[in-house]
């Protein structure tokens, strides 16, 4: 099974799949974490570029591709690989990100980013992914405190906002695969929700 | 006018692009050399991740990616504004290389390697193109005193015959943009062939 948890910055999908990944653990099942942009070696190598906030020219084509190129590898190396053997592949961040991100965010549109991720999407799309839904502006609070915020962070609320849309979009467009799930209570009644429909999948 | 050279490692094609940079210095002729992948600062960092020869479990599909991500950020920091402003720009490995060595070299396809390429050659194909003919044995044989070897250079022979295969495989289905150039002979004897096609079309 593969599963990806999707939100905008601060939205507590991080831990929302640390909590998934307790329960798997609790339960028996072989599972592993893996992280966009990143995980492999190349990957991480590439999340570098992509996060490294003095990269400020950066083209919004040659970002949407660097997601690509991260993801592909991160597919061939590890997500499929797992996959094969029966592991659970948990993944935080995945297509859906570069659709909100590149498509809405930075405004290249669905069609593009899509065809860039052709390959990624064609050869392993998730069996589920969690929409954890939190406003940009709820998620903003959140992240307050924080004073390491990388280059995609570090945008504007108009630019956050234009990617929340992005998340409502796809989960709108493939709502048998993207699971909404309403983040605005507690970070256990969240869990809750995610694990009624984990419970539903794996009996 | 934008002017690429292509051809095989060790073809010499970078000793011809400076000779023809000099020609154009002295016919007072405004020019940049750019590199691929590689010259903006993304890029270079890019082309660090390509090169290295610890990357081994680099994906193909990864590897074509990052090479078409340095691409587009080439053409929108670098190659377009320059162009707007008149000034010729020469390149050193450009589309045709991606073809080369992804599409042949490492099997991926033609079309699967132009699809990735699509926005650099929508927006941005070259004038010319100079293929500078040196087949890879007679390639190998200038190279072999080098020790510092990059991951592609590190290749087998029988891929590097691929690459050979995809340069002629693009002079075929491009005649009108891509000059073949008879390279057998002397540098002074390339040079002179190249700039009797420039005299051409500078005149």
């Amino acid at each position: 099974m593969f599963i990806t948890f999707e939100g905008v910055d601060g939205s507590g999908k991080s831990t929302q799949l640390r909590f998934l990944s307790e329960h798997l653990e609790l339960i028996g099942r072989k599972y592993i974490i893996v992280r966009e942009p990143g995980t492999t070696e190349v990957g991480e190598k590439i999340r570098d570029i992509l996060l490294d906030r003095n990269n400020t020219a950066m083209s919004p084509v040659t970002e949407a591709m660097l997601y690509a190129a991260a993801r592909v590898q991160l597919i061939d190396e590890v997500i499929k690989p797992a996959l094969d053997k029966g592991v659970t592949v948990l993944c935080d961040r995945y297509i859906d990100s570069s659709v909100a991100y590149q498509a809405f965010g930075r405004g290249l549109g669905v069609d593009a980013v899509l065809k860039m991720n052709d390959y990624a999407v064609k050869n392993c799309l998730p069996d589920i992914t969690f929409f954890i839904d939190v406003s940009p502006e709820a998620a903003g609070e959140r992240m307050h405190s924080r004073t390491d915020l990388d280059r995609l962070e570090l945008e504007s609320l108009a630019f956050k906002d234009r990617v929340y849309q992005g998340f409502l979009y796809m989960a709108e467009r493939e709502p048998e695969r993207i699971i909404r799930i309403d983040a605005s209570g507690s970070k256990q009644e969240t869990r809750e929700k995610i694990l009624s429909h984990i419970g539903r999948i794996t009996s």
